[in-house]
């Protein structure tokens, strides 16, 4: 069974140096698991947004995506904004099943590295 | 020499919930270095704000302190907004000298945690 597609939602900025650890992420990911779709998507100023993306992934045949949200903390955006967003893809997708994660930074394995980074700076 | 005070600046948000992965990480940063002083500070909805965090420590008698932006990425807010918030904060307490580091998603180990977090994903 194919693995579901990730997409890595963003929250954006104007500046497009802002993607840059985005686009490390899913460099770093897919250079691990090279045969995973691995996408970015953002709330705002940047593209794709999540519907493009989703369409995008949806139009090439893919029927199951993983959302993860690249930010800090579980922010307003992501309990209410990206519901909404999910829920408008979906209808726009049918054949396409979204699931959605917890922001990237609760994950403890992350804490604990954003840990060790902060000690290491001398 | 004492090694320099740390202060963990993040965006903040009304939902108190969203202060959680930075005080996991500063509790963390204490448990893995006890005698350091680690405090959070916050840009907005969330307390103390910078100055208020700078004022406390310089009022401790600390006299150099780091700041490291726990944000995803070099946004607005750390290229515009925070430069300024050092400035009066350093002019209030010329005493402290305050370091500022680059985000914290920019750290390679960081970014290579948030990848193999995504891939642990199933």
């Amino acid at each position: 069974m194919t693995k579901p597609a990730l997409i890595l939602f963003g929250h954006g900025a104007r500046d497009p140096q802002w993607a840059h650890p985005l686009q490390r992420v899913q460099l770093a990911v897919q250079a691990r698991d090279p045969a995973r779709s691995v996408s970015l998507a953002f709330l705002e100023f940047m593209e794709p947004t999540l519907s493009a993306c989703v369409l995008s992934l949806a139009e090439q045949g893919v029927t199951e995506a993983r959302i993860v949200p690249m930010f800090m903390a579980q922010s307003g955006h992501l309990k209410r904004d990206l519901p909404l967003l999910i829920e408008q893809a979906q209808q726009q997708c049918p054949g396409l099943r979204l699931f959605l994660t917890e922001a990237i930074g609760e994950s403890p394995d992350v804490i604990a590295a954003m840990a060790s980074h902060v000690l290491s700076l001398e």
